[in-house]
């Protein structure tokens, strides 16, 4: 059970004014933009839709307004999902992961969780690979 | 459709001898650490089992041995799930996201995919959230 590193490594001390609950704020582990990764799945059946990065400010509207918001990493600002495509996520639960840098947003996605049309981001997107044996 | 940027911001080169197939080395758009992260799904119930980050040299293994291997960001080294937990990972299928920072990796997982000992590494660790509207 001592396989996986407790601390997340690259990780930054919470903003001066995280407006996160203390505990929150405390156990996320950023890596050095000041991100954790976000994964974001479909509530009712478990699809993996797509993965966005949050800042503190990010996590705080997605975990205050029903709504999910991202930070932009290209763009470099606050982007909430629907407010240009009308693809609402709607969230159902927030969960961080035991080291605190990821977090499952599940959430009621509205048409498509793609910019290109498709229903995830992964959709036919699959790599050539060698499988493990059946199970 | 032009909500989500296309490129990722922080992308660096493909590493000079990347053991990648080119077009798969070519898209994938690595953070200032080489790295991109990887969602790992149960392939049955589509489970969020963790996240962790590969590099070129993690996907590669990925891909051609059945086992999932990530790259450690805080012990800075190849780590193979599994091998001292015995709580291997046996790849089903890997798929690349719209921009090239996020892979899916769906598993046969062996036991629990957490180093706590929980099924997944979300497992109780909700937090408390204003949820959207009901659907």
């Amino acid at each position: 059970m001592s396989e996986q590193p407790a601390p997340a490594p690259v990780s930054v001390p919470a903003p001066a004014a995280s407006p996160l609950p203390p505990g929150v704020a405390a156990a996320l582990k950023r890596d050095s933009a000041g991100l954790v990764a976000a994964v974001v799945q479909q509530f009712d059946t478990n699809e993996v839709l797509m993965l966005g990065w949050m800042d503190d400010e990010a996590l705080h509207r997605t975990m205050t307004t029903g709504r999910v918001t991202f930070y932009s990493r290209s763009r470099q600002e606050y982007w909430r999902k629907g407010d240009t495509s009308g693809h609402v996520q709607w969230v159902k639960s927030v969960a961080m992961d035991c080291d605190g840098d990821a977090l499952l947003v599940r959430v009621d996605q509205v048409g498509a969780a793609c910019h290109t049309g498709t229903r995830t981001c992964f959709d036919g997107r699959a790599l050539e690979v060698r499988t493990g044996p059946a199970s």
